[in-house]
């Protein structure tokens, strides 16, 4: 039996860390090629590039850390598993991971969440998709605290292939491995992000902002990820892009339209 | 009583003529200000600006056609939403519309969509949103067939408020106004996009991509949005930000984590 394909990408860039050490744990577990951006992308949701061209390069920044091949592309990451299935790859991947992502993209961050919108888009295709961030944005975040839970999540994928529709987003709390109490199966916690703009003013007199903000939980329930994160427990919560509110159709047919 | 305000918002950008046709139309339903993004900004889903700076400003496009004031954006449009919220508007809007956007975001180009990010957005905020769409690329589309449905649309929405943590997705046919059905309450079609890489060489001998594609539908069902578009009925679905797929977590919870 061929090992299986492993499709790596994110959003932080080609080169980042996170990246890498995802791409070292895949290695075992099957054949790895890494489709990635050629610079951070974080923020991005689910973008993609309709109006711009796309360039993509096969690169070689560290082939003897696992990968078969890799490329390097202009676009979002939602553009590199699309670019990856369509052109670059030879036959369909068994798994696609995204990550290990600098930072946290549990909760409400999932909407804006480039990590996850490339394991949602390789969800779309059918291929069984994992979104891994750790909750630590340091460049220097220590991934390897994790290694063996991603593993075991990555072989149970594999194993069990994905429920339909659906793709994993997995958070893994800033601890260190003996820390770490084990993985949560999860709700997304309900939260938001109070903003705050920082106004300052350019050398040449025009105003401008920094987008900034405080995370806010809104959700007492020890069922989300956000419990599981504070509690030492890895997050995993099952995440679909079937969007639709069914238990609102009900309400909305009672609209006069 | 005040007039409700209604914050309108999209992604084609702020000299939008769908932007304006719904400026129109919002006009006789409450107090109306416009946050739109300076450029076009469609395929931007959820993107947020994160690593660059933000530009705001006070213009007069058209105040004539409409709104109180209006501000454009160098952001994506889920940025105007928040700057909106956060630093343009003196008090939280009863009611966000975006669009009325110049192309289909039916199905699975909901997760594609800047239009309704900015909706969703503001439905993270606790604020009634709705993302207009109709099915016509085109410039000179003729957004006013759906004139009257849009206002009800909007004037049952003000009059019930919004299901808990919904949002609205309502799409139009490309049709005049006589062949206009009525508006159903759906569930987002199955569908993908086969895409095609059209690759082409640049002046200075570089290869490029431009991202090409194919809609597929892969949904029969009678109560989806695609169905409701092609047999001539506005569709209208009810959209959520929680994207746990709570059905999920059951099969999840036997893998061997």
């Amino acid at each position: 039996m061929p090992k299986p394909l492993i499709l790596v990408t994110n959003d932080d860039g080609i080169t980042a860390p996170g990246l890498r050490a995802l791409v070292g744990y895949m290695k075992e577990l099957g054949e790895v090629v890494v489709v990635a951006p050629d610079s951070p992308q974080s923020g991005m949701g689910h973008a993609i590039t309709l109006d711009n061209t796309l360039y993509s390069k096969k690169v070689a920044i560290d082939l003897e850390g696992g990968a078969l091949v890799e490329y390097s592309c202009s676009g979002t990451p939602a553009d590199c598993v699309k670019l990856g299935l369509r052109e670059l790859l030879d036959r369909k991947p068994d798994l696609c991971v995204s990550g290990i992502n600098h930072g946290s993209n549990s909760s409400i961050n999932v909407i804006y969440s480039g990590t996850m919108s490339a394991a949602i888009e390789a969800g779309i295709e059918g291929i069984p998709a994992i979104g891994f961030s750790l909750c630590d944005y340091s460049w220097e975040a220590n991934f390897a605290a994790a290694e063996d839970h991603i593993k075991t999540i990555v072989r149970e994928a594999l194993a069990h292939g994905m429920p339909k529709g659906v793709v994993l987003n997995v958070n893994i709390p800033k601890l260190p491995k003996e820390a770490l109490k084990g993985v949560k199966v999860c709700r997304q916690a309900r939260a938001n992000w109070k903003e705050k703009f920082d106004k300052r003013t350019n050398p040449n007199g025009k105003d401008y902002y920094w987008l900034t903000g405080e995370f806010e939980l809104l959700d007492k329930g020890e069922d989300t990820d956000e419990w599981a994160l504070a509690n030492g427990y890895i997050s995993l919560v099952p995440t679909q892009f079937d969007l639709t509110a069914h238990h609102a159709i009900q309400d909305v047919n009672n609209w006069n339209l």
